[in-house]
């Protein structure tokens, strides 16, 4: 679906587009015009691709999710980036990492903003509302700067989802020192897969973006660099959280490992305290158990008048002194 | 084998090469010379190499296999690629990375490609079929483009053999989780020395293909660039994906000594309870076999009326506890 | 709070603020002037923004508390540090790292501090009073110098903290060779955790500072660079420290998880010792215990004179050889 | 020993070295002098030294056995390399990384080749006698390419060594599947330090040749760098191999801790199920040995008459049933 | 203490130092003067700064003992390094490193040696003294070739030092495959603390050598920074060394966790063999041993003739059969 809104400062414009003279129209009308294309079908991208001179390859680019990056055109900004949220599943750790392209041309005096997905990107959607309801600064300002605020809205839902990444990996850890559970596996898993997914489109988008912010590209006005360069702060920020969690993730990994092989050792322990104390006592008693009767030599001690207290006592003695050892050693 | 085409936008011509001056006059023709050396002799190598003033190094670099690389000389660009391809075994994760180098020299009028596969390399087979079938672009565009065709199938087959790799990893990933298995070892180890093989020739094809993505070859035309650029973009994406599936790989490896540990500690745990509750039972039954018979001290609880039912139940009753208490430690 | 104080070699004069005309006046004043804004309010905000011609987004920055840096403007040079404390919890190895914002803006003849911490940040109070106490060296140098001396102060803290936490690695790490403990566990994901919290604040700290110590802002003085480039040299040394630590802090676990296994081991070889030489004794009691009576074949050698002495000195005799192999093996 | 001979493309001619002067005429004969030094004592040293104005620095070097480099002179180009062999000792995974320094001095129309090895170092060896039978391509080109050929057989033994380093991981590998094995340890704890010791050799090599190799070295001639660019790529592959081999390593260590683990799971198991069933059932006929004999509560079942195939029936029972049991869990 | 000698090539001249004008002369004196201060106090310190233009930064520098630099002055080339050292303790792997900072200042013809030590240190006394010895080199070059050989010195002593860690890792590495033990552990602990210590002393040290070796520093004469290149080369050497002893040093660790998990699979396999075989024994002696006697069906086999032999060579075979099947499996 094709949408275009013209503007300036004085106020908005929506001009509806069903052919591509409305397309070219809306270009050509004076002031700043945003085409909006969303759930772009081939056929729409064929005619803004005529209308407004792209490439084949980048709207290619954009159907084939490839890495956001920039490229400059003779007359336009081509700008590839992605949305990317968190898709939570049923169980506790099930939760994925997805990605949707938005590809941003930015013009002299147009900006083009094309995503594939059906239901249109929020992040796009968001911007293009606020210039409907002429809130001021996009007014004001030209396409680059549209182009901006819709990279700006993307980089804050990168924060959001890695804020909530955050917040699974802090549950992870403390159900990590908590004892060794199968589900605490299956969540650092799905952890360290998003972390990976996240951070290949991240790494790229900081790139993209840093040519816009140190004035490269040819249709991004100097005073909006100033824009983008704190985009540019904030995606550096991005990939430096995306490095430090994974940190954690591994970390948390290692000290389930631990965790781990310390309830072994403490299981170990206990096994080895019950064995160590009825073992022998059970041996003594099997003793005492056997039907030797060849004569005087034979388990005389079955005879003794006290032999069974005795021997009662010797094993609570022997029980007690075990303990005692074990105990010191700081096994009970 | 030595087969050759000449085409231009006009059409496309196949020359019979049998012999040196064959070789000879395809050079001279009019328009674009595409000379395809399938499972290379010796001769046939020596051949080309002096129609072509092909150096005998590069001839031996095909021959050896040595790593991807692009190098210039004075009248053709020279670019060693390899097609990479996975071959399965019998059992469910043998599999390994098989390449095959390709040589493709570009030069003024021409382009020679040069395996030394007896049944040919799929991705030059197929680009040379597509300028047999007149197929558009191909035919318009020169020498570099033929090559960039050929270059762009094996990127391609790259994507393919890394989809396969990934699928392998999921699987592994899912039995990782589901327990201890000597077979996912195996798979674990194979994966690994699939990307480790892998990466070794992705890593430096990017290289090569960089230099001729801006602008450094000689014989790559400026409008070709730009193709050779996406070709670039895409070794770029596949480097990183190896890089992600590695991490994956090793991941899955650290996850299943996780899950082998967890497995242990829940084994000694079943082995922990059997012996706490019946180690101690077993001595106490012991001690009524006893046989002592020495007079009242020995053992009068043998001839109490309720002994019997009173042990069983005072058993009974140290197993409950110690249910409960296994109970609430999370151990059943 | 607003407070203004305005110096020069000659003394110190402190001027009230209560509206943004006193800002101008302070600001205009001979000599240097430092308005120190602590616990800073949107509405002081606007105001010393307004007066001092600092961006919103500036000031956005320190609200948010995003990473460290320096940014170059018309009239003044923006520097964005993070004061470091490590807040202790309770329990032995319950610490967190503590940041506060430190906005400072050096301009020709003035600088602002910006904190929005309730309390005010300690360094810069402390610098603050150094000048009401007219300590020589900040009199005497501009504004820069006075900037210099808050981020030295800062540094100093970095220090403070890190050798906190290396003192805290110390006693893991005697804790760790003495044995297995849950609480040494915890402790090594705290002092992880601090480790990778900090360097997120030092790192881009460093590249801040690096930008003042090599003479690329317009509002550092020559003759100051040199104090920025011995801050910057301690930033290093504090950078490098943090690596250390880190590099300490995983040896320690995997250290950790080497005691574990050396004491697993050493409780199973326990339970193997006592296993190996009472389960084959009860065993020999048990068949001297078996109710044969069917005849001269059945369990004759209980009616053998000395069949009792004879099996208790047999079963002597293999624990003795047992326990002088285990003794050779190095098991007891 | 010092020996020389005198080379063009006309002929070779041996010239016998006694005395200085011998040398001195030998590096003054027309055509290129070749003086070969081997097991060099310090008298010869100091004596070419003082002929072909080498410095002390560089004869020290070659002597102390330090890393690979090259270094300019006014009248020569000094490239210290390193031959590297695998020596075996006599078990199965007992080898070591031997290396031999190499000294080549490239001069205007001399190579200068000193080893301190009693017997000699085969690639210098080899090249030499090359040269003694006339074979071509070395008596037409200059010193350089005499230096280039002894360069290509000492990367020829890297290729060598790293095949047989690569044998050994194979032979390990398959043996971490097969199984816990003590001798395994000791081959990969060899293996890692054979490619440290030889990653130490290879690193600076690369460095050194690649000086010669992008025309740095003022008497290696234009034609001939085209060769040291090979060689350079040789290197290139070289350590790129090693790090593939150091990887590999790595995994078979991670793997074979993998493979102990599973291993220990699986005793673990077999125990606990022959615990699980055995100890019950113990504990069982413990009951019925018991000498209960005060009335009729006491152990009455003793008396019934299908009491014993009724007890063995049940223990039957209950052990079809764990068994179906662990069969269900994998465990058998 | 402060002491003077004045040297050239015709011979040396010591001085006695006692105030600030004796330090004048010597500084003013014709030839090269070396000044040496060793255990150096705050007013000594106060006085050279005076004497020789040394700023209080740098002083602070060496009493603070930061990180080795090199810095350039108007007057003079100041160069900080440490000498550093292995101070064993009483038991075996018990040993540190300890380091010294040596401040070196070089001016036109003086050279400032400035340490804190009480005693000295080693290596400026052992240059110093070499000067009163009146030995060649250092008198016949300038204060820039005496600070090399301090320099130089101090290399050396690195090379010993590595060597003595070197050999502790040999020790450990044997220690390691020999078999768990605890002190092991503290060693592999003590060394990877040494090296992190030692490295944080080498990598600053050779950053700041390059300086000299380069040719960036006013004081330090074409002719001597060959030398200083030579001690760069010996820097990177160093730096290597303790990349590559890291590097073994993490890998014994792995081995020895490989070795503990080994050990303790053997333990494991030997108490499940003697477990799996004595655990069914004594269940089947301990039915024997039950007193069932309600009639004939109750243990007939308890009366047949030859039930006793019969039930002996039952669990003989069983046994047999058990154990082939562990040697078998290699268990045995």
């Amino acid at each position: 679906m094709i949408a275009a809104q013209v503007y300036d400062a004085g106020g908005v414009e929506t001009i509806h587009v069903d052919s591509e003279s409305d397309l070219q129209r809306a270009r050509d009308a004076p002031g700043t015009t945003w085409i909006r294309v969303s759930g772009a079908t081939p056929a729409e991208m064929e005619t803004v691709g005529r209308v407004f001179s792209v490439h084949a390859l980048e709207l290619e680019d954009i159907r084939n999710d490839v890495r956001p990056k920039t490229e400059e055109f003779p007359d336009h900004t081509f700008l590839l980036v992605k949305s990317a949220t968190l898709r939570r599943g049923e169980t506790t750790f099930d939760e994925e990492v997805r990605t949707l392209p938005v590809g941003l041309f930015v013009g002299q005096d147009w900006v083009l903003t094309l995503t594939v997905e059906e239901t249109g990107v929020p992040a796009v959607e968001r911007v293009w509302r606020s210039v409907e309801n002429r809130e001021g600064r996009v007014l004001v300002n030209g396409p680059d700067f549209a182009a901006y605020r819709v990279v700006d809205r993307i980089v804050d839902e990168y924060f959001d989802l890695l804020s909530e990444v955050g917040d699974t990996i802090e549950v992870i850890e403390d159900a990590v020192l908590e004892g060794p559970d199968a589900d605490v596996l299956g969540g650092l898993n799905a952890v360290r897969r998003d972390l990976l997914s996240f951070r290949k489109v991240v790494w790229p988008t900081r790139e993209a973006v840093s040519v816009l912010a140190r004035g490269d590209a040819a249709y991004v006005r100097e005073p909006t660099e100033k824009y983008y360069r704190d985009a540019y702060d904030h995606l550096v920020e991005v990939v430096d959280l995306t490095e430090t969690y994974r940190d954690l993730a591994r970390g948390a990994r290692d000290i389930y490992l631990n965790v781990l092989s310390q309830s072994t050792n403490e299981v170990m322990r206990r096994l080895t305290v019950v064995a160590t104390i009825f073992i022998p006592l059970t041996f003594v008693v099997g003793v005492y158990g056997m039907n030797f009767d060849g004569g005087a030599w034979n388990l005389p001690e079955l005879g003794w008048p006290f032999a069974y207290p005795a021997v009662m006592l010797g094993m609570v003695a022997v029980t007690v002194v075990l303990l005692a050892h074990f105990q010191r050693e700081g096994w009970l």
